[in-house]
């Protein structure tokens, strides 16, 4: 084989005139008039290849031979095209090369589909042949900017001092959190390793050894149950520092993300990004992940029909309640009366009785519960800021029910009524987060980020009396509506992590059996400490344009957690069960 | 907490005559003459603060109070030492801050060994309390230099245009290769994954995808019994490249190490590294990875003894045997009668029957076999370049077995008799590996590297006939005696493929069942490819001067495999084996 001059889809005016060897795969091939023409494929792109017989007949003959896939080395001349075949869509749409020669360095069968964007192919098809679908320019694309994202990433960190370093995979079970993958130990008959779902005490450790910055980009598992944007393993940008305030480290974690934006995508984004409490996104968004590529934020009209006789809001009211209301300006025409039905249904998944809802006519509002309100319909008209056209919605129940439910509306409105600005790349950080949710299925609190989470300094005397009062030193980074990751500032005295354990329930034999270690870390001049994750796949996708992180997995999983290209998970043979001393219980067929 | 101004190991000159905030772990306190002087530490170093009462008081009061590893903050003036009390062995010996302000963020215990360097601590306490074994400079520094070596070796490659690319950590085991560590699945009841081995097939399958150029730097898992510088989780530089010879992959590694070593050691390494077969290298040195940092190469001595009437000698080239000599010079009179017996033992576990040898004193050769050679003791000191003091040592056996026992002793003797020049670094390609290693106990050939490798071209033939006389396009990169990784083409048609996986013994079934994907995506056009993989956890060791992989892995596992600081592996609640179908069939106390 002959050494390669260039990528296919980097042939430029710098090679013009030269004689160039290409390598890659045949796109496609056709014959005009007796001349062979070969779009030749590489993960830069696509170059025309040009075969005349009267040039060389044997190159000719073999090209006349390749089809789709084949793999091919050529040489040959680079020359521009004449005029009236510039292709102005191509990259190298200027070019061609008048080959002299080929070798074909292997045969390809027909593929399952062709390599090719913009066609529909099944879920399950693409996976099984992942290798094939990933030549696909987009899918080429969205790998080669995942990969760009990571250097980004790595490049700002290594500037700023973070010491890359690694840690365990094999770790320990704990039940806090979602269900662990686990694995057998053959040492040590009946005893598991635990894959990590995150390195979060071991980076705290880090700190406490004294490496002052982390940094890792790591993989993490969580064995929940799958959903668009969740896979088995996951990657995160996991982040830790010592002695640096919140504010500080949202400082790192914005330019570490304008660095992304800029040698991603170009873009020069605007710091520092927006903050907004966590309650405030509730109120204003009925989400912690407020999209604010769009307005139509929830408006409490509790005050505003307070005296109104509609059993619904009263109720809500006079049971600690809010009534709120979204606008969807100039909506009234976009749903009927059963589309409204059909979302009155879609908000009882998150505990809504219903949904009221009015149209706002030249004649003032219409709808099913316009007469209950008469006495308001002024003051809401104001209030809602309504206008002939609009859609009014509300939500009368606790606040989280309706900002839950409100919430949800008014994501799928934004989408539904493209009100959303697509080209935008809107971050917010949600910040004051409590340190607790009150789970009613395990009647006790659980935390909203993890245990090792530092209450505010002035709500640590609420720890014993009202935890549901106590917020914490945690934020949130959310990317359009998304996510992107969290952090906060952790605890690092034994006096407090022991009352945060408390407070969750543990008893003092269970923080031992469980964190024993930890505690004991704290004991030894453990310094201040706080960082964040970032989810890695889920930035990509968000970068790529993508809705399903899959797009940015090289080999992800199916909804099944299963890989359909090489059928993991498989059965084992009886001797590996014998050598881990396990037996299993049940085998799916 | 006020911002801190630099490091403390970095205060310098630029900080001279300002106002400093610092932070960090009290080191030592001491009191002279009524003023405290406090060693500060941090990631970078120490420097030294002194709290004076008549400066402040206040904080002199504080000073008192700490002690080691509390955890501090203090505002001061850094100022020039007086002339008579400059420590010039540490890098901030000319400074010295003159504290006005200080915080304490944290206390400590006293912990359970001091944090200095050359120390005899427990191996199990320093992984039970590893948070403060990094403490110690030593360790901090290890861990730096693996980031470095990290940084470094990402960078190159990012310059190459190299992709990052993320493959599976949930894969399908398979039965080749060492025992995998599984992962029972929960939703497909009595199936499993395996954590990888390395992602061999992935990055083939990416070069399959187009990718060109691929690296990942990431965690293998292998459940085999642990030795010195196994781990269960080790981190490999896995790199795969299409279209480049053996000679463009060596260069890429070669210019990747030269790398490292210029930025992590400041060392210009010659390039290119030199070459060996691994026939050479095996005749030479009775080693595949052969540290040639000293010469006592074997002497192959079978044409000099033909006609010696010695046993040992006569039945080892009647059955095909070789019969070689070491001299270890000057060396005979530090080896003892009774030292050399030790020595027979030794190579015993070799598979030889014993260690012939002789001195060389002033009147000829002298020990056991003396009398055995006289008619070669001529040829035989001409040969072996025998002088007085010398020490000769004979193998006669089998080619392998003497190999393998003259190079164990050849490699014990170099560190003994002090022939290491410790500051050197000698890389050696060891190329033109066996395909096959025949497997005794199996009664099959086995893959010297793995199933993947691509046979020398002229050897192709020879796979129906004479297995064990096919070379393979392998190649291992070696330092100082260690295998810092390995490397091939890969087989990139089918034919080949399944004609090797015949010679390994694998039915058509078997193939299919466990490597099928694999096969069929050989059918799309499957470009030429291969790559190396080299161990992190070795060269940042090397680079360290260690001697084991845990002294430059954050929180590595022990002997056991045990992390004794979370006790893992732990035994799991009923309800988690419960979900994943499987029962234990014994527990260990």
């Amino acid at each position: 084989m002959a050494k390669r001059t260039v990528y296919n889809g980097l042939v430029s005016n710098e090679q013009l005139g030269q004689v160039v060897t290409l390598k890659g795969w045949v796109q496609k091939r056709r014959d005009h008039g007796g001349v062979i023409f070969i779009d030749l494929r590489d993960r830069e792109g696509i170059v025309q290849i040009v075969f005349n017989p009267e040039i060389s007949k044997e190159a000719w003959e073999i090209a006349d031979k390749c089809r789709s896939e084949y793999v091919i080395e050529i040489t040959g001349t680079v020359r521009n095209r004449d005029a009236e075949v510039i292709n102005p869509k191509m990259k190298t749409g200027e070019f061609e090369v008048m080959a002299t020669e080929i070798t074909v360095l292997n045969t390809a069968k027909t593929p399952p589909f062709t390599i090719e964007d913009d066609q529909i192919i099944g879920d399950e098809i693409r996976m099984k042949y992942r290798y094939l679908d990933l030549r696909r320019p987009k899918m080429t694309k969205n790998i080669k900017l995942r990969n760009d994202t990571t250097k980004a990433i790595r490049h700002y960190l290594d500037d700023q001092d973070f010491l890359d370093i690694e840690t365990p995979y094999l770790g320990k079970s704990t039940p806090e959190g979602a269900r662990d993958y686990l694995v057998p130990s053959r040492v040590h008959a009946g005893h598991f390793y635990a894959l990590p779902q995150s390195p979060q005490i071991f980076k705290q450790l880090l700190m406490n050894a004294g490496f002052d910055r982390y940094y890792q980009i790591v993989r993490c598992f969580r064995d929940e149950d799958l959903r668009g944007d969740r896979q088995p393993e996951f990657t995160q940008v996991d982040i830790e520092t010592t002695f640096l305030s919140t504010e500080e480290i949202q400082e790192h974690t914005e330019a570490l993300i304008a660095k992304v934006m800029k040698d991603v995508k170009g873009i020069e984004v605007t710091l520092p990004f927006p903050r907004m409490t966590y309650d405030d996104a509730m109120a204003r968004y009925g989400s912690d992940k407020p999209d604010t590529r769009f307005d139509m934020e929830l408006i409490d009209i509790s005050e505003t029909v307070k005296d109104v006789e509609f059993k619904v809001f009263q109720m809500a009211l006079e049971t600690g309640g809010v009534v709120k209301a979204l606008n969807a300006k100039g909506a009234a025409n976009n749903y009927s009366r059963k589309d409204m039905d059909q979302l009155g249904q879609y908000v009882s998944q998150f505990g809504a009785k219903g949904l009221a809802w009015l149209k706002v006519e030249e004649d003032g509002l219409k709808g099913p519960i316009a007469k209950f309100i008469t006495e308001a319909t002024e003051d809401i008209i104001k209030v809602t800021n309504a206008e002939v056209g609009d859609l009014l919605m509300f939500g009368a129940d606790k606040a989280n029910v309706v900002a839950a439910a409100l919430g949800a509306i008014r994501s799928r409105m934004g989408k539904e009524l493209g009100l959303i600005d697509e080209s935008k790349f809107n971050f917010l950080w949600v910040t004051d987060w409590p340190q607790f949710e009150y789970d009613e299925e395990a009647g006790r609190y659980v935390s909203a980020h993890h245990p090792f989470t530092m209450p505010k300094a002035a709500d640590i005397p609420l720890l014993d009396t009202d935890p549901a009062a106590v917020y914490a030193e945690a934020y949130d980074i959310v990317l359009n509506g998304y996510e992107l990751g969290g952090g906060s500032l952790r605890i690092h005295t034994r006096d407090l992590q022991e009352k945060v354990f408390e407070t969750l329930g543990f008893s003092k034999e269970e923080m031992e059996e469980q964190f024993g270690f930890l505690l004991e870390a704290l004991d030894y001049g453990f310094p201040p400490h706080g960082g964040i994750a970032l989810g890695l796949d889920r930035f990509a996708m968000l970068l790529a344009g993508e809705e399903n992180i899959r797009e940015v997995i090289a080999f992800p999983k199916n909804g099944k957690a299963v890989d359909p290209m090489s059928a993991a998970p498989s059965t084992v043979s009886p001797l590996q069960l014998f050598e881990l001393n396990i037996d299993v219980t049940a085998i799916e067929e």
